[in-house]
């Protein structure tokens, strides 16, 4: 398995969900940055799971230790290096996991690329708790990208078949931090009750749901992104799949601008004062793979947390029969509010290692 | 701008629309092929311009000119360089464009990052047109998959609210065999007929329309990518979105999995015999980043071209001014179907990037 | 600073002399790989400081600590993060090293570079000490290449002006493990007792000597490498140049070939039964960049150890004086007999990365 | 064989000797740059064939026609692509090297690596004739980097056992100005007049000689560079490498430094008005990784052309049996004087990439 990623940033992740501990490597930080450990570790707090009955009552503290790179709290340039420790490890039996692989998961194609080697205790490093020291790296990123002017912020867009509205054209900071005050960020302050009906309805059935994220980026100057291989999109897209359970990602109006004629699709340009904007923002701050200036936006789809402890038809590949799984324990039964820093953060990296 | 891509198997673009020529340069490629030039030929023309009214008159015979790494039709390992000259350039006036922005173009992004100096004549490096030389290096990789028995096939998943089938649990080589004898290949042999229609009336009107692709690639063993940043969405995608006017990129059902349970979302494993399979396929044949054996299927989310002959409001860089801007000259009403075997050799050459 | 480094095996180091402690994550890694910790930790030792007068005499155990990528010592092919802690750590004060730039060593670039923020505190991350990690992940690679038939070994090919023989055409498994059985590896046996009297010197002096190291990979077979940015050369050569100190890299009889002529510098090649083998091996086992099947013979040279404790000119960036400097503490008077383990490690990680 | 290399630069090379052309895409240009046409054919001459008996009597004129990424003369950022035809292809009888291995050259190791399908002639995407599109995209970056002051110049620093002068400390810009105007580049002026005798004795005795390449970095500001995988030598290294008959690569005093003691080897800094300067310069601009102000000095060593016709002992790989071959042709008994500008070129490349 790869760990690195990067080049005017680097990462280097690893670690597994029952080892010693997780953790990143991030190379090429600037020197000088002074890093804020609350606004991290609120970022942390964001993923962590056990904060209520939506996510899995396991109860890990996240507790971020930096090993190298930091020097009375700030950057020293050298490659800085962020341990999790595995607090909650269970000595728990997983040899069933080894033999009956759990549909929608990487079981089953981890047993055939690692030959059976692969920690499967929690799903090892194929584990959603991965996602920590990104979100990590993420916070750092955005201490680097706010000086710049540059913040982030999601909201849920959908659970299942509940929408929350879409993001205006002129979505500002402010909105971006009204999203951030709350617990289950939607534009619509009804719509999440909705949400939660529909997230209680499955873990009641021991079953999940999914939904989709909507992420805005604004203040990212015009310029910034290349045709091709080296695009925006080409940039984010790679990290954004690399969060375990994404589906789909978009940009702009995603799918739903092959609904539209070309005329409505394009964004008129039009000068506001010396600023110039778009009327509409359906490209969602790109076109030709550059910024053009306005709010990049973009989405992502997730699917249902395929932990679900009803019980379902699959394969021993030990003994090579068909066979029933039930999973036990303790499963998310919608993982998209704590996955809303996670995209975040992979935006962060990612914009960061562009604008470098 | 940046021209390479990739690992196990690299790329260089380079090329202008309106240049003395646009070409692609693939290092990495194995020693003793032989090249079938009248597949690739034939690739060469299911994206190549004027062969009806639905796309562009411009008639570019889009004729590749095999520069190195190639003895007597065999490569030699060395890195071959193909070239395909600009036959069609017009002396036509193009000052107009290096001031009024088109919409939903590259114009503004570019003329800022590139500070006015990037080749503005039929959208320079950023035309569509660059996407013949990456046709003839995905032709190339499908011919090594194939060696492999890995073939590639797609069909028009929509245009504009038209929707074909999806692709079925069980597609096989013939299915795809059957799609490539179709002009305009879709699944349900009537539904082309509604898009046909809804493309006409777009270019009487000077508008223009979008679409979804969708994807199958088959016979890929399982244990094929990683977790993270080295998955097999993480390596597709960046191509994928490195087509201009994709906007979005699923795997498997991508956006319409957010809206199933855990239950039905995860795929069941069974053995059939003694291979595995899923009784569904909603994950696209990957889970975890890796491949489990199952086809592998996507699709992209294609724009409606941007290029329309109504007049459209935008800005005047140069005199800093708000205008109306009416683009003359030939256009594609409609590039879905044009851009299909540019989505499969996308395809190709990601997978054969990772399976090195 | 870039942390990250290599595609088919991949590797992140972090740490700095007297932080938390110092690391390497190694990416990439095969599942399956029975780690022999006792050779690793022999390795370990042949780099480690305070074994005798020749090296400094602070004492750090070197002990690693895996923290991910590993269950029940078989690699799991996840990410492997190996953390050595710094025991001995002092609480000395370093503030005349953050204004008087020691000549030799990093610090004054590093000062304009990282703009004071760096760690100067034994260096930092641009300590010797982070070879430690390196030999981990080097003997981790070296087991990997042993199941492959691939050795390596290297021997003090001079210090100072004493010099010991090259070589010979048909260095062996047995010749290699023989010199691994020394303390102070030479061919010659008498040699080391002039090396050993002029280290001793420079040590009386307060002064330091440098020497070169030649090394031998065996058994790599034929066809390894490519032309140009893909040759043998240019994959261990920058990994040669990262071992700090290191000033030259040479292959075959490197500068030396350049006072033959051609009709002795070219090896002849002749048929042993089967085998293709040259007469000679002058080119060190690469001809275009490719391995021809003879041993990879390449040697580097290293500078004397710029830590010595004479009064030195050097001067003050804050007051920005010139100003002398004399250097207190522990300094090895020659590096090179610690750096052999180093170099074969480099040898190990950068083959490992070609043959994939 | 892999055609890529760079990132903020970027190169893709491609052709063989023999075949239609050979060529070279440079990726991530800066837009803007008016490209001087004089300068850069100035420095393809000086790398041409034939211009006196010390080189192949070959004539190429090694004309370059750009095919992309120039408007009106100045970059557009778009990849550049400099195509040089191979104007002087003979019909002759290749069949011999296609059995017959040259000692000393890559025909053996390629035979095995690309399976016999390699292009022979003249040496294929091996020959030194690859060296000629480098020079190209060397002269451009030369062009970028004057803009920043920085200038590059190199002097043939040994003949066989014939040695020049090495760079005083206070090397400037116009001594490199006057090494420029000698068609053979040496500090001593007299030195090459011996050259020339011990080149003109191999040339008549069918025989070759090689030597070594003293090159020059000027005005590379403090701070460029890191430690480890990301140090200027590390950059510099593989591209020299990557010359053909380049068999070692030196910084600073290179392999002498290894025979100095520390107190030499140091060089001290010392304040002269404002500007921080070193007494010596052993280290050759660097200490760390990174450039420490003073000029960046390194070497190569190249051996003698392996291609001579005196008749050599060698195998037939088709028949499997020992034999002796001897080439005719037209051969360059020494191509010290033509790889200057080569290394030059190499230089620039590698220093654009690092200051992005």
């Amino acid at each position: 398995m790869s760990a690195n990623w990067g080049t005017n940033i680097e990462l280097s992740l690893f670690g597994e969900s029952h080892g010693k501990a997780i953790g990143i490597v991030i190379g090429n930080l600037p020197a000088g940055i002074k890093l804020d450990m609350d606004e991290i570790n609120k970022n942390m707090k964001r993923r962590a799971p056990g904060l209520n009955k939506m996510s899995t009552p396991r109860k890990e503290k996240d507790e971020v230790e930096i090993m190298s790179g930091i020097l009375d709290g700030v950057t020293t340039g050298a490659p800085l290096c962020a341990l999790i420790y595995n607090s909650d490890q269970h000595s728990k039996d997983y040899s069933l996991l080894k033999e009956c692989m759990r549909p929608g998961h990487s079981d089953y194609p981890a047993y055939i690329k690692y030959q059976g080697f692969n920690d499967v205790r929690g799903g090892g490093h194929f584990s959603g708790r991965l996602t920590a020291p990104i979100v990590f790296a993420g916070s750092v990123a955005r201490q680097i990208l706010k000086q710049k002017g540059i913040v982030i912020g999601a909201h849920i867009q959908s659970i299942k078949d509940i929408q929350d509205q879409r993001f205006a054209v002129d979505i500002n900071e402010e909105d971006l931090n009204q999203l951030l005050q709350k617990p289950y960020p939607t534009i619509d302050d009804h719509v999440f009750d909705e949400m939660q009906a529909v997230i209680e309805e499955a873990r009641v059935n021991q079953d999940s749901v999914g939904g989709k994220i909507e992420c805005a980026i604004l203040n990212v100057p015009a310029g910034i992104g290349n045709p091709f291989f080296d695009s925006i999109e080409a940039h984010l897209s790679p990290l954004l799949f690399s969060i375990p359970a994404v589906k789909s990602v978009s940009f702009g109006l995603g799918e739903d601008i092959t609904k539209l004629y070309g005329h409505e699709a394009n964004d008129s340009y039009y000068y506001e004062n010396d600023i110039v904007k778009t009327k509409t923002n359906n490209n969602g701050g790109i076109t030709g793979g550059i910024s053009n200036g306005m709010p990049i936006i973009f989405s992502v789809g997730i699917k249902p947390t395929p932990s679900i402890s009803q019980t379902q038809q699959t394969i021993n590949v030990k003994t090579q029969e068909n066979t029933t799984l039930q999973i036990t324990g303790r499963h998310d039964p919608c993982i998209v509010p704590r996955a809303i820093v996670v995209v975040e953060s992979m935006a962060a990296l990612g914009i960061l290692d562009m604008i470098g």
